[in-house]
């Protein structure tokens, strides 16, 4: 499995997350399934990128990530803005405080409801064709407001290494370079509040070169594309990109070399972007590691020789973890047993399985854990980001998972 | 793509489910994306099924493929039986009016408050391991009710060629069939009212002479078990496995030499076999094809060369539609444009991508369709099981698709 993140430890054996046991935290909520979200892990990552990062870069929260409404409340204060994908994630923003001037809204099939709320409410949509530009610019004026629109650029280069890429090639994301200065172009001369570019490439990278190269080229291709269009960007996000270790082998990214290389690239960015602003936006790695997924075993079995542990949760709380979830290969997340956390591991690996009644239904695949028996806690780490809100909870019947939000 | 479902035709080029068309089916919903369920495909399948097989044979519904209320209460109507997976599925499977004496609950990770629920309403239990043995005959002992208790065995065979294999190695369902005739006499010896077997193989096979051989051994592995046991088995559960044609090469499976496969080996049955009943359990089979996913076209764009149609709907809705549910290489859903149905396609491919922000929402990949515009509708078939129940309906904040059922 891979590498357990670096802010958990343990006292008596028990796991503690923001300093209290798992166990007592699974009594505070009442029950498993359990996601714990440790505010104090958010709020660290983000002054660490804040400290990395170049003075004058705004950071956005990707909501998708996790929505859960108090974490949202939180993140409005800490972060500059958010990114919504859809017209609920624009409501959950605005009530969860976060000021609609701060508000991007992206996601290549925009309705037309999504795109007047957007516009009622004074949030900048990133365009993702001529024909949302289309709707957009006919939803304003019969709204009589006059819309906030950025371009999202389908960028000509992709981010190497990265889990999911988002440019390089032909995609349903954004405009193509080519064509994205002629959209900025016939959005200022509908008389639009023309916001700037959207240029995200790929997301979940660990290679740093690749992240530094990744955003000295979008810094690169902005310039070109405001040349071409003659103006000076309100705003240039940057994407996102930065990624998360789950998985054997993966390297922790140090992000100070990227700040500083951004810093300057800032530094020499062409005379158009001179006084533009810059935002990057991050989902995952702000929250990924600060979410445990905690479940408690309600069987342990033999089959063959083989020892299952099978648990009260699974994969309709937490389909990433299954492997399930745009992963070709399933790999293993990091887990352990909360109630025996640090413990030596037994010679035998044995199988985490969740309480589904089907074959895909995994967590942990042949893992080396200390002895575990029936009643005991297993904590799923990275369970911040694309948990509960991505996976069918409705699958089986099994009740939701509980959400508790500590630090 | 596969092969669209025989149930479906079209009158001026509108696709007509249950014999009323498409967009006619989306006014009455009121929106898109809707699941649109047929019973009359649901109710032809299950009279060919009666048809085809003994007619001694139970039918039973394993309700985890669709779990839709309406559609259960008129399931309850059709079927002998139904299977459930969790203690939220039993609820509504007597909610639908399905008796609990037909109710059976297999599932590897169930928990005391379910053990509870299924020997207090008088369903079966299809017991998992020793250990769930053990607590089930604990709570009925405390609840002072006789339990019924099935043993699911983990056979030491599979289904050759099945989509999910559940038998034949290390498994964590059912328990290994060498033990399996120990835990039937530690449940009579206990008092408790034992059922039978519960024996699944495998799930989605395609390959009739696999299912007629797995089902060969299914009852000779019964009849060793029972021999073992020393009893007769009230039940024999013989498990599901018949798959419905989804790809490009997938054959029609037909049942009638499957059912005369298995009358014989129903008349040459041992001796210990003479007077047990006999299930098959099918979920997939029997609605998959009566589910179509309606989505409406918000936006078709070009990028590099390629032309994508952007829907309103996605693998929020539809997740195994977009191969991420426990497929390794994606495939394609057969899909239409249902409101140009049969029409030709058009020479180059197309790209039918969801509305969510994530390169994995992909509904149909390189796609010969005819032309597609804004504000078309897209049919997304093979959407009656596994669909609304199994998809991550949070993910991004979009609304939940609608679900109707007709016929």
């Amino acid at each position: 499995m891979g590498p357990i993140p670096p802010h958990f430890s343990a006292e008596d054996g028990m796991l503690l997350i923001g300093g209290c046991g798992a166990a007592s935290l699974v009594d505070e909520a009442g029950d498993t399934p359990l996601f714990v979200y440790d505010m104090a892990i958010v709020e660290a990552q983000v002054r660490a990128l804040r400290e990395a990062m170049p003075d004058a870069l705004s950071i956005h929260y990707a909501m998708k990530a996790n929505p859960y409404p108090p974490l949202l409340a939180r993140m409005a204060g800490l972060v500059d803005g958010f990114d919504v994908a859809s017209g609920g994630e624009l409501a959950l923003a605005l009530e969860a405080g976060m000021d609609a001037a701060h508000i991007s809204f992206a996601g290549p099939g925009k309705r037309d409801d999504e795109l007047t709320a957007a516009i009622r409410n004074g949030a900048t949509l990133n365009l993702e064709s001529e024909g949302e530009a289309r709707r957009a610019l006919a939803i304003g004026d019969r709204l009589g407001i006059r819309p906030k629109l950025a371009v999202r650029v389908n960028p000509d280069f992709d981010l190497k290494g990265s889990g999911m890429r988002m440019g390089g090639g032909a995609k349903p994301f954004g405009i193509d370079a080519d064509r994205a200065a002629a959209l900025a172009r016939t959005v200022m001369g509908a008389g639009a509040d023309w916001r700037g570019w959207h240029i995200f490439a790929g997301s979940q990278a660990l290679d740093r070169q690749a992240i530094i190269d990744m955003q000295a080229a979008t810094l690169i291709l902005a310039a070109r594309l405001s040349e071409e269009a003659g103006a000076v960007p309100p705003l240039v996000n940057l994407g996102g990109g930065f990624g998360l270790p789950y998985f054997p082998g993966d390297q922790r990214l140090d992000i100070r070399p990227v700040g500083a290389a951004l810093d300057n690239a800032l530094e020499a960015r062409a005379d158009i972007l001179r006084d533009s602003a810059f935002a990057i936006e991050l989902g995952r790695w702000l929250v990924g590691e600060a979410g445990v997924y905690l479940t408690r075993v309600v069987d342990v079995k033999q089959s063959m020789g083989e020892t299952f542990v099978v648990v009260d949760g699974g994969l309709h709380h937490q389909l990433a973890a299954s492997g399930n979830f745009g992963t070709v290969v399933r790999r293993n997340y990091p887990i352990a047993v909360a109630n025996r956390f640090g413990a030596e591991p037994n010679p035998e690996a044995v199988t985490v399985v969740g309480c589904l009644c089907t074959p895909i239904d995994r967590l942990g695949d042949k893992v080396a854990l200390p002895p575990v028996q029936e009643g005991d806690l297993i904590a799923v780490f990275l369970a911040g980001a694309y948990g509960a809100s991505a996976s069918p909870a409705a699958f089986l019947g099994h009740p939701c998972a509980g959400q508790l939000l500590i630090g």
